[in-house]
């Protein structure tokens, strides 16, 4: 247990920056008393970690709107170890802000990130017709210049495209909510930390692995995913990635279902090493929905004991030969 | 190790006889100075062991010429526990036997088992044009009757069809050798013994198991069987056999390549026990060919220790969590 | 349809005889009004087919009483090819039959088959205690044998064990009916004929194939399995058999449920075409319990058409490139 | 063959711009001839091809520097249906400019998208040291506003980073080249146009697809992709990505090895077809790197026809029965 006398300090959370993005609003759901560190990229904001210059850090790994998921997925995966040791599903809403006495017929430019103006285009179009699209580098980026900028001449656009959780904190004025097109999208970050403590198990958990396959024969995927299925452990993401070294070989990026201290994972774990080159054990914890883990028949703790006892007794025989 | 004092007397065989069998072949090679005790069936000679009149039994398993492999098999699994210990492999060839003074052209009739004449029956034809069958319990019951008889006419029949290994015993005189069709079959016998010993692990060796499986959709077998290549066990034989107590439900008698104590096949047999509403497990012995287990990449008794060490390791993190 | 003129006189059908056998009771349910051809073993009765001296054969395939089961998968796979063309199940019952005026207590000895001696000798032994056997070549010739003689004396015994529906035939008196120790039991018969014609779909039906493996490793019989069950089809029986060429092959006697008419059999066929290197059809026909096969969700002939189409759509724009 | 006539004017390529990107480096490859059209966004230049304004669309699919690849994934599914057609590989390569007479020890804030930064991090500040970024929104945009600008005060930055193809074109001076932290990354793209033409097989090919699982069961991922290994076509690509529509229903993005003309994969998709609830072609093209697909024993277009043909012999006594 930590030694809260040993830690009287909030704990850092380095995070995709800047204030205002999605990956804060990650970040406020899972330690809002924390001190945020936000970092211009998911690479920084993991070596932060690994340096030990912030305790953990927030990343986007799946869907994200602003990227950073292939740079996630390699960035944990190269250099010094990191685990994953939570989930936060955000919900991805966003709203139009402008300067107060702005209407908005009078927009014509918007400011956000890219992939926040290809999530909204449609429903600004269909608000404001003709209204057109300035980048920004990321989605608070855009509606800062507003806040400091009073002539909007200088500027060159009339409006900014927020996270929905960050509008109240811009200080502008809400033109339209919920303009994403597709409502109820989510995406998942993941808190990474230093290894060394992995979550106790809820019941409801995950386990990220990086396995790399022998061979890329039409049998070598099956073969490793054999070692799953012979224990009941279903997978809920899978991602190929070229290893790099060699024409042909690739890693899998996994998250299946269960925790390191489920003993249908600990020996689907011991199956992979055997068989695969190469197996990263990448963190055990919660999932994010607390949905309960579907436990097969035959693969609960209780199925593997019985198993093992019996075949124990088996072997018991051996010694007296 | 046995103690020759707590155990003087020869040890006894039960076999599938009378003396003269092929089955008489496989016991000579196991254990030639024990006690043989003939048996009139399969289900015989395992009782005899099962109620301590034998202390062994040797039964045909596969391939056999006088029958008793479906009934070996069930007899084996049905009734107290009984281990295979050890298996045997006998060439199957045949002798044509008569009385001193009869030539090959006087032959008409020949009495043997029915399964022994339709093994010879080709060669036979082409030796003595016209040649008969006359149906005989074993193959050493025709040339028993044969020396008890000096007069043919009261016996129909004028030769023999013995095993090879038997014919100098019956004391009659050799027509033809190696009378078989097929050259070079071969038959296999298993040692029966009751529970408690396994023998020691060789390098080369079986295991032999049944398995029921709870269902008969299409990937219920597989399942089992990725129980076994999971951890890249090789089975030598397979059979299905209907349960009995239900339409649509099988068992599968099965030999592994590999002993109990050889990690991969004690990993498969807690997959098994896990995932299969029955496994009974049949014994652990030296196969007959001495012909060594190939180990797969990943499945040697090291590669297991490693793995398990890896995830006891990524475990001891748990607990202090 | 068979044109009665083409064929005037009755089928003849040689059977694993003598009369009074239960391979002569599933005959009698197949083909009761056909020409019986009683032969000494199966090897006999499928040459017979072969040649032309039978139009059909009835033989065990499973779980035989009487032995022939090992022989008949052997003798159907080699020489001049053969087809299955139907199956029939027998109940195994047994009667203890007796001359005129014989009582229970005065039996000291049964002739029979030593497989239907094993088959009963629990409950014999409850009902005469201290009954013992005679072997015999088969069930109905012990009963033959109390039939010719009027002298008990002379044949050393005095009751015969014989299938259930020849009791009536043999013209003794039944001292017990029922006395087999496992009532239900059922021995499997196939029908067999040279190749040419395949029973029509009835939607019920069974195909049977030899299928050899390529190699021995862990993964084969599973690569050869996938084959079915890519294709939704279900094995009822499946058993390794070494194939006697080279160490370490084996081939596979399989029955699958479903016909060469469906798609899904035909689509497996051809893939064990493509990945095995000898595949024998050897027919396709109803199942004797007429119990409807289940088809899996995606394996219907509908389902392969509208597959079909779908990629022969995609396949148009083939041409044009 | 296309028509000269039928299409005087150049082809139309939208692009993820602007200019000087390296999705433009990947549009140089594959048709430098070509109008260029750059985007904002992969949504935007997919949309265009679906509306007809551009023929084709050159977008990141794999490892991109500045994004993309999720919402290329996504964005190809959705919508008006698009094809695949061919791919490009393009080295990631940058290199550092400025203005005319700067020195590399004048350089204190280099532009760049934050991609491209993370990519080089390591190298500059071996060069620079107490070198910092300053986020842009592409790599092109930092080299454009250096070369408009002529008082480096204005700007609060002295270099910038471009993709090495691009650095010519900029009109500025080099400073550092190769300075990306790993040497040889490389970056896939695809050409993307309206269904309708699939490009000829070569026998070094690629199929794209997406796939629906019907459930999220432990054996759902093997069945799928068993429909490939029965068929011997390997993957080299594969990504989950939730379905969205309901709780653990997952979506797979697959390249395979081959092409929909060649009978293996045109068999994958028919048992795809049946076994999955949603199956989309996305394309087949030749592979950027060119290496002929490895064609395993069994699975040629020569072992389908012997195949099929086999199977067609046995189905012609369907006929007639």
């Amino acid at each position: 247990m930590e030694n809260a006398q040993a830690r009287p300090a909030a704990e850092r959370y380095a995070f995709l920056g800047p204030a205002g993005t999605f990956t804060e609003a990650a970040l406020l759901q899972v330690a809002p008393g924390s001190v945020h560190q936000p970092m211009p990229d998911v690479v920084t904001a993991l070596d932060a970690v690994r340096r030990g210059e912030a305790d953990r850090a927030v990343v986007p790994i799946e869907n994200s709107v602003e990227g950073g998921v292939s740079a996630t997925l390699d960035a944990l995966t190269s250099g010094d170890p990191l685990v994953v040791v939570g989930e936060v599903l955000v919900e991805i809403s966003f709203v139009l802000v402008a300067r107060p006495g702005t209407r908005l017929e009078d927009v014509r430019y918007v400011a956000t990130h890219p992939h926040a103006w290809a999530q909204c285009r449609g429903t600004l179009a269909r608000l404001v017709p003709g209204v057109q699209h300035l980048p920004a580098t990321s989605t608070a980026a855009g509606a800062a210049l507003l806040v400091e900028h009073d002539g909007v001449e200088e500027l060159g656009f009339e409006a900014a495209l927020v996270a929905a959780h960050s509008a109240a904190a811009t200080g502008l004025e809400v033109l339209a909510e919920g303009v994403e097109d597709r409502i109820g999208a989510v995406t998942r970050f993941v808190v990474v930390a230093r290894p060394g403590v992995v979550p106790p198990r809820t019941g409801a958990d995950k386990t990220t692995l990086l396995v790399h396959l022998p061979h890329d024969d039409a049998g070598a995927l099956l073969t490793m995913l054999e070692q799953f299925a012979a224990r009941g452990v279903n997978l809920s993401r899978i991602e190929s990635r070229p290893i790099g070294d060699a024409l042909g070989r690739y890693a899998f990026s996994i998250d299946a279902d269960g925790h390191l201290a489920d003993e249908r994972v600990a020996a689907t774990l011991i199956g992979l090493h055997r068989v695969c080159p190469f197996v990263l054990f990448l963190g055990s914890y919660p999932r994010a929905d607390m949905l309960p883990t579907t436990v097969a028949a035959g693969t609960s703790d209780d199925a593997f004991a019985a198993a093992h006892a019996w075949v124990a007794g088996l072997r018991a025989g051996l010694d007296e030969a």
